[in-house]
């Protein structure tokens, strides 16, 4: 991560790398094919630590709001350090069909455990969810959460003060959304909202576990 | 645009432009202050030429699906040409605090233009839509074509065939979400996402009309 930060992603070579771990390159070579699979490895910890930094909160609230904004908040200051870093290495991966994308397939693993701390907010909170709407509202609001990370990146305000802002904003917004997504006359809407994502989003189709088990193709 | 297209954007000079243009580079200064200025008369005529593109389906239909879809299908027609340049300049646009954003104050004139081609999409629809929403509501379907274009520039496809099936899912979509956003119950929720997106994205809340004449600060 010190390597990428301070020479930027591209110029970074896995032979840098290996040297600054102290390993041959064909060992470093060994553990990760390239350094796309770096990346993976940094995602699944940035999934791992939030996923541990929202345990406090998810024990104490209840309430989806603040659940929410509990856990949108934890990311921020879990992703504190790789401010630098995000900000060259967004541009690797804004293209969603680069392997480096959120939403590529080889970022299924760190997706599916974003996805699930988010299931966690839903199911663990007061708020009544229909049946139908328990997988999608866990991915839209990762989405929402992947918007609030565009808007980090870009963030100068001491202390990313504006991001933390935006994340009260945005899990109030939410949990309202949340409240009427019950709504029958609205929950068409909000199936079609989510298949326009996996429709246009490579990888997130494929990656999302589908609980009818029915196939979907691209 | 031939300049930035070949040596990007960063890479090309005033300088370069001026030599390129076959004036001085005072007269050059003359006309732009700079590139950045260079850059808002391309985004002007890219809304000019927008406007023009879309005469034809707005004059003819008057379902707001259809209206959306050509006017969002049109963008792409008139955007075609500068996609390369798009590609590597993305990454100078996506940061909204610069001005060379679509969000950003210097970029007003562009926005308000562009903005103004959803209102007449919407008023010329047969759609009904609330007083309280009429100003809100082209200014969220032009944040949706913010979004099929940040689509479009990593579309890959040939003819950026994805893209425009995405234009037509949006129009869809968006239709859709108009029609039920009369509902008294999800009024306060459209508003809401209407400001959120003000308050957020700089530029926006000084550069939107307010039609009620308000005092709107940040």
């Amino acid at each position: 991560m010190r390597l990428f930060r301070e020479r930027g992603y591209d110029k970074t070579t896995m032979r840098a790398i290996a040297r600054e771990a102290g390993v041959s390159v064909g060992n470093a070579y060994y553990y990760f094919d390239g350094k796309e699979h770096l990346i993976q490895g940094f995602y699944d910890r940035i999934a791992a630590d939030h996923r541990e930094a929202v345990r406090e909160v998810l024990d104490r609230e209840t309430g989806l709001e603040a659940r929410l904004a509990g856990v949108l908040k934890a990311w921020l200051d879990v992703a504190t350090p790789y401010h630098e870093f995000a900000v060259q290495f967004f541009k690797n991966a804004a293209d969603p069909d680069s392997p480096l994308s959120p939403f590529s397939p080889e970022s299924e693993h760190a997706r599916v455990e974003a996805v699930g701390v988010h299931r966690e907010v839903l199911t663990g909170s007061k708020a009544r969810v229909p049946a139908d709407l328990r997988d999608v509202l866990p991915e839209l609001m990762w989405l929402a959460q992947m918007g609030l990370c565009l808007y980090w990146i870009f963030d100068r305000t001491e202390g990313r003060e504006r991001s933390y802002r935006l994340a009260e904003r945005g899990a109030r917004l939410t949990a309202r959304g949340v409240s009427l997504a019950r709504f029958r006359v609205l929950r068409p809407l909000v199936h079609e909202v989510h298949e326009l994502f996996t429709d246009f989003l490579p990888g997130m189709a494929r990656a999302l576990p589908d609980p009818a088990g029915r196939a979907r193709g691209e």
